[in-house]
């Protein structure tokens, strides 16, 4: 049998063997006889020949059918239509002055057409397989086969082979293991939804799918196993928000006797490693940080967009006496200067003010700073002393425009956060084709959560904190630090982790500051505690959200468009129709009858 | 920050770096500080001294706590106790003549400690974590963290990473792309029962988790994607029979414009891959193929264990007259010879003989060749020409025992070619170490299927068979050869695959043989018989066992060994104590209620 190694394995269909993909051959191939294989993206009939841009994932070739090279191929080749499927065998040889495509890796170069054959038919697609062609998503969505045969799709899913190959070469070379856990696991409410599977040969029971490995990678390192690793599909069965996925890919680490500093040095190199093999970009060594106290003071958000200067500045105290009393009476009151911004017309202000109020806020207050004075619905309110407290203070100019927001110090950072990242759109302060990475670090481990009236995690409970604020857990929970951080990527979180609780009295502790009771973390936990009752090594991990890290590697709007067959917002697939009814039979194997809807019940 | 980078990254626990891992020491690292950190797994007090020996998954370092170089950290070293952990910074020294332990990598070394910290405690593990104690499985499963930090557990764990490892580079090598499919998706009925998920955005419907990604990988084909792999989850609800799991992984690949010759090629290099990247052995290259009709004729299974011989050999003509009607008028008897069997008591004999029954067998005929003539329950019946035609064909001598079953073709080869299995283990016929592996060709595409009443495919309903024979699909499906192909290693089919249909008329004609109707096959297929219309190119691939490949990597008894974090046969974790009841809120939120038990409907 002949030897088949390395890139030039070949395919064959009926005896013949594809020599070449598509993209391949340039004018060092003349004379060369090729065996091509591919889709018609395009047929011209021209001078008595028929032209052929035979297209595969890589590229496009042209291939051309003369009756004077063969005439019966050339006579049948008239039945050929954009994505029939052919092979053809032919001679390259140069294209015709004037003919060259310097835009085309192949552009110098044509096959001539000596034998062909048909190995597909196709009807007319439901659209032009273009990168340009402007197609609704749901169409695409229908028809994801013939969406991966454009440009787009296809090398996006490229790049994520080739992100999740480097990340499993860097981490197999400092010793990680991939170890794989059950997806089939047990319903641990933590945050989100879980999806159930009902277990047939346990009638009345359910698996849960995963929301993350967490408890498993946990038990992997009390088992021993040092350093783990795994690129893992994870499930919430949220009510889909923008761009969320009810099943979405992680890549997950832990380390044993491990640290901050060292889960954080392997993600740096993980996310270098996976920039400089897909991109060939180098970033920044090491990568900076920031507490989640300055980003929130600064950007309004725990995952502020770097890439753009536009800070949030507290006023608060200078407006303390205003007699402008929704600033004077306010927590909090920040403003937002927009150098040069005050071109803004009163439609967009007015836009920006109903953006706002999607966080909470009531309204936007607005100055605009102008040569002949301030020109403002609030100016009005503030004394001069506040007017040159402010100018001082923010730097104000001719030609500014600056936002305030006075309210709960929460809403003001969310809004202003969130009005900076629309503001830096508007005014293209965001420059392209630029990475900022930046640690997020001292979040809070426990926050007030007024639906439940009770502290929750904020990460989640098996966060350790600092052994110095262990006591600090039950008598002052707001203040405590946890041993978390986050990951953030020009304004997108991508990872996160923390150093892991692995004392069993440590985390009885942690249930109970969280008002969990001893019954309920029993019944829910009773496995993860008893676990670490035989020697659980101190420990520390992280995880990164791999479809939103792809996304912005490849310039994408959506996860959407780095994933093969994505669901839709309605968590349906429009391609195979998932979900869908099933066989009343298969649900009483599993002991399940359908609810009655309302209607008929009554 | 300090570079981190290689294998020499170092892990720290409050400020304390790890210089090396518990095999790393030896005499080259006479008189360096080094710092340690791991589990006890044994200590010893002695002549004033405390000896630990020290754990993590690579090896055992033994240190010592001596008072007279730290008489505090040799008091405190009285609370350590096994599974205790600990990190030490110490001296290494030789060990004193004599307690050299030659079998230990760091045998020749020990640790003498000069500060140590106490990282965690550990009550008494319910087993000995050592390699050859012997502990019941459920212990292990309900303990899978102590179980790991056992030797076989978790070096098998190990196995299986650098296995997927050299997976994935030598189909990153051959540009093979890496694609995620769905795992919630549709109930595609196709063999085994699903799992069903209910979907709560959709009350009423389910998604199904997929017994493989099939139908997604050929639509990455009709996309152009053009090779395809994925190591990827797949689920089967299933009555549990010895040694399967409810979730397994699968080695998936496909390719397009590719054929036989093109898989079976990649497939054999990536197996040779995985042994010499694991094992450091080299496989037989080429791997040998055999029909499936020789693998049944000789071996009486698709799935020839090819380590030894003792092969079947049919008789039916050489007794076709005899006055042994059973043999007479059986569809057909074959014989197994077993050279110096006669060994076999009357005992082993009834054994054996409720063994076939097993698989159909009424019972089992046998005949011991002796010195002074044949001994057997039914010699009387047989002429003396039949006996000097059996003698002449099986090659019969003084001290064999032979077998025989008679009957339809299925239950004597199936029979037999267990018996084969059984008495190649009793008669130490299967040699140690060795890796047998054999192709299997030329499957029917379609099995009679006496319970359904119909034809059923083989493999899948997606196998294409060779143009010549589309026609016989309707007229003669029993005749019609697939084009697929079974791996086969030691007995175990650990791949199987085929080129698949990429015509529309050839699937429709497909489902016609089955006895699928339209309106099923559009029902559950539709999406794949659409996107057959615009264009797929021709392709083949195969799927491996992941997990019985790896267990016969590790020489493993089970698959339950090579796994993780396992389930029972009755498909429960006896760790997580999944599957478990949920909040009636939960189901009520899914549109579902459990359906009453026969009692309370009474």
């Amino acid at each position: 049998m002949e030897e088949r190694k390395g890139k030039d394995l070949l395919q064959s269909v009926g005896g013949w063997k594809r020599t070449h993909h598509l993209a391949a051959l340039t004018s060092e191939n003349l004379g060369q006889e090729v065996c091509l294989m591919g889709w018609v993206q395009f047929r011209r009939d021209h001078g008595g020949l028929i032209f052929i841009d035979l297209r595969d994932r890589r590229g496009l070739t042209q291939i051309v059918f003369s009756p004077e090279i063969n005439e019966q191929a050339h006579a049948e080749a008239h039945v050929l239509r954009p994505e029939y499927v052919l092979a053809v065998k032919g001679t390259v040889r140069e294209r015709p002055e004037g003919m060259v495509n310097p835009r085309l890796a192949t552009g110098e170069i044509e096959v001539v057409v000596t034998e062909w054959k048909l190995l597909n038919v196709a009807q007319t697609p439901p659209f032009v397989l273009e990168e340009r062609a402007e197609v609704s998503e749901n169409v695409r969505l229908a028809h994801r086969y013939l969406d991966m045969r454009r440009p787009g799709l296809g090398s996006n899913l490229v790049v994520r082979h080739k992100a999740t190959q480097a990340i499993r070469n860097y981490l197999d070379q400092l010793d990680f293991l991939e170890i794989e856990t059950p997806v089939l696991t047990k319903s641990t409410p933590e945050g989100a939804r879980d999806f159930l599977v009902p277990s047939r040969l346990n009638q009345g029971e359910f698996y849960a799918l995963p929301q993350s490995p967490q408890l498993f990678k946990q038990l992997l390192m009390y088992g021993g196993m040092d350093r783990y690793y795994q690129i893992v599909r994870c499930f919430r069965d949220e009510d889909l928000r923008a761009d969320r996925q009810p099943e979405f890919t992680q890549i997950d680490m832990e380390m044993s006797f491990a640290e901050e500093e060292d889960v954080m040095g392997v993600a740096e190199g993980l996310v270098a490693e996976v920039f400089a093999k897909t991109l060939g970009v180098d970033l920044p060594n090491p990568v900076p940080r920031m507490t989640y106290a300055e980003a929130v003071d600064k950007y309004g958000l725990d995952r502020p967009d770097t890439r753009f200067e536009l800070l949030l500045e507290e006023v608060t105290e200078l407006v303390r006496g205003s007699e402008f009393k929704l600033f004077a009476q306010a927590e909090m009151v920040k403003a937002l200067r927009v150098p040069q911004g005050s071109e803004l017309t009163r439609k967009e202000i007015d836009d920006l003010t109903e953006f706002v109020k999607i966080y909470g806020a009531k309204g936007l207050a607005w100055i605009k700073i102008k040569d002949d004075g301030w020109q403002s619905p609030i100016a009005k309110f503030l004394s001069d002393a506040e007017c040159t407290a402010l100018t001082d203070h923010l730097g104000l100019q001719s030609g500014d425009i600056v936002f305030f927001q006075a309210g709960g110090a929460d809403m003001v950072n969310t809004a202003l956060g969130q009005l900076r990242l629309r503001l830096g759109e508007r005014f293209d302060l965001v420059p392209a084709d630029r990475f900022d990475l930046v640690w997020i670090t001292d979040f809070p481990l426990m926050e007030w959560d007024d639906e439940a009236q009770r502290w929750v995690a904020r990460h989640h409970p098996f966060t350790a904190t600092r052994e110095e604020d262990i006591a600090a857990m039950l008598e002052d929970p707001g203040a405590v630090i946890a041993r978390s951080y986050d990951l953030v990527l020009n304004g997108n979180e991508i990872g996160g982790g923390s150093v892991r609780i692995h004392r069993s009295e440590d985390q009885w502790r942690m249930f109970d500051a969280l008002g969990i009771d001893r019954a309920e973390a029993e019944e829910k936990f009773g496995f993860l505690l008893r676990a670490l009752e035989y020697g659980a090594p101190p420990h520390a991990g992280i995880a990164f959200g791999l479809d939103r890290l792809i996304m912005i590697l490849c310039g994408a709007e959506s996860i959407r468009d780095v994933i093969a067959f994505p669901k839709t917002q309605k968590a349906t697939c429009l391609l195979t129709d998932a979900p869908s009814a099933v066989a009343s039979t298969q649900l009483r194997e599993l002991g399940l009858r359908l609810r009655e809807k309302k209607k008929s019940e009554a």
